[in-house]
């Protein structure tokens, strides 16, 4: 073995992980065909999220940033419902009078859940259903595809509980999904809009019947996880930071972005696959 | 009295000031229940602005940022018009051939509105009947929420007078309510928009029929006044300000903002209300 | 002639072109009052880009900054489509294997044409029938308004040759224009979007009859020229700049836009028009 190889298989060694064989302890976790499926679940209480919850739903998108078997990930609620938010009893409850440092503590480690899912290369689709209130709100805004039904209530709570409508990105991401007027009147007022609502303006891509809404998801991920999984992280990156970027300077970003592309295999296996009138088989490299 | 509690009275002797004695000298000024209702109200013109009313309602804008006694501003027109604009006499004329220092104090004085409009905590409802057009439809887009008849008419008429549709903020605030396409149109047309297209478009909260549309603006206010009002205002300061952040010191942002939330009384009041099962009483602070 | 003239009329020549005689070689061009007719015009196999016709469009439109006989353009495509993207053969074919300096090279060049589309002062109306793909979504992009038929196909294909969805600017641009969930859904899987969706998203500002398309967008862009074509021009600048802008920063910015403007004859030509009852014939000056 070279030095260059052995230093190559050094740095695949510190950066690439697999995640077929994960656990996971506060949510349902299943792997298949490049597909994560993660299941909120503890239909009983509309899945609500707790200290456990977030944390170990934070690192696992960590992880996925270096994960090689995960092409795409699906998020969905057991039962049905999606997600009822922080547990009052036991997140809101033990925040009450806790000082400022640790206050912070909490904000940050909600936050980080949004960051590490925006920036995990692979996209996320949202299957939505029922309640999704609160931080459940939040997860599905900070997917990047959301598949709802129609009798599905969408509900930025915060304000109910002597909160602001800023928790988690949700000032500078639900505007440039659904338009600063629509967002304002869900951040001040806490109103659930319906599942025809947010497909008219844009929060969910598609509504399906209730019990064809799990299925579509993991098709539309598994379509995506068939793709040209490399460049969609690429894509992924560049909708995410493009935001605070002058349209010039993310035209030169792009650039630079697609000309890596353009040095993939899976470009020119589309080339050939296009020459040969065949469908392309993407490997992701 | 400590010295300490000396130094908090004088901070909020100079930070707090209450406008229910205000007296409005160029348009409707009326306070109730926490909501201030503004009314333009020239009504035999459609209440077109002048000099005098844009520096009074600048002036009064700034106020509310100390005002404890306002939670919530309503903004309408009297008659069946929201407002006109710029008056074309007394506004138009008197500018064409100014030196070009009086021409930006101009301009700059009506960015002045709406930068006072944006920095506010209070949100604002805007509730718009027939005309609303030129500074008029401004007023309307730095407005937080929008209800509207169906009948009313949203023109940005800048280019009809031989200007630019960047006006008070036009070009950076329009396209984050209605998107880039839509927002181009209006500005380089001037065209008027129906009330069920600036629905469909999200420059619209809701459509009301003319004879509830100010009751509606006024529950909605009332609604919000009756929130964790402090809360409401770190909302509507992040609102503002997260546009030009990147998504990641967005959520950075909001993770101290929303800490600071938590630190407040009204979020120690919903939690015991929600254990009570009771309906918080919020006091905004 | 006095050296001020003399100094006028020297900066003249260097800023300023007519483009009535341009002959253009890879597309049709046509000029009548003002309008600049553009039309993408290898029929037979729906109006593909090539390396030549990328450049010269590049170039076209970087001399429209200074074209004082061009007040607006129409961009379409020959038969019933608008433009199927960049040639398989003729460019994906030599681009795979190229080295990266040279992927660069190509990159680069196409964005330039959206940074020359955006950076030029006359509103572009794209005239959509039938595919619009890849790089002919692009153009249709990067245009100021769009008009299109029921029947047109829109997809960013880029995913389906192994690319990312970021090209030429679109992961900043399309979130602008149709929201960030909708253009994620559109880049990640390349899917076609049919014209009620487009217009329901703000991607088209109207649907027309694929007989009318033409006419409809020639018409929208006679009205832009005979309007006041300097103001229109800071329209667009100010459309294009202030997205990486802090509200606050735009609202100065427009003020010092608009002050100008204010400076503008066509300022004062529309204030004696509108004193004497009559429509104002503006001159762009």
């Amino acid at each position: 073995m070279t030095d260059a190889a052995f230093t190559a298989d050094a740095l695949r060694a510190g950066n690439r992980t697999t995640l077929a064989s994960y656990s996971a302890r506060h949510f349902g976790w299943r792997l298949e065909q490049g597909v994560a499926t993660i299941t909120l679940n503890r239909p009983e209480r509309k899945n609500p999220l707790t200290f456990d919850s977030y944390a170990e739903l934070r690192d696992l998108f960590r992880q996925l940033a270096y994960a090689t078997d995960v092409k795409a990930v699906v998020i969905h609620g057991a039962g049905e419902n999606f997600c009822s938010g922080g547990d009052v009893h036991e997140i809101i409850g033990p925040l009450v009078g806790l000082p400022m440092p640790e206050l912070l503590m909490f904000t940050r480690m909600t936050g980080d859940l949004v960051k590490a899912m925006r920036h995990c290369p692979q996209p996320i689709v949202a299957a939505i259903d029922g309640v999704c209130a609160g931080a459940g709100a939040i997860i599905a805004m900070a997917s990047d595809m959301r598949l709802a039904t129609a009798r599905s209530k969408l509900a930025f709570l915060f304000t109910r509980v002597g909160l602001a409508g800023c928790d988690m990105g949700a000032c500078a991401i639900l505007p440039r999904i659904i338009g600063q007027g629509r967002a304002s009147e869900l951040l001040f007022t806490g109103r659930a809009a319906s599942g025809e609502e947010g497909f008219a303006w844009g929060f969910y891509n598609r509504l399906c019947a209730p019990e064809s809404l799990l299925g579509d998801a993991d098709e539309l991920a598994k379509t995506i996880a068939a793709g040209p999984t490399f460049a969609h992280g690429v894509t992924k990156t560049m909708l995410h930071q493009e935001w605070s970027m002058s349209v010039d300077e993310a035209i030169e970003s792009e650039a630079q972005a697609q000309a890596i592309c353009m040095a993939t295999r899976d470009f020119e296996r589309a080339y050939h696959a296009f020459a040969a009138k065949t469908r392309p088989v993407f490997e992701g490299n």
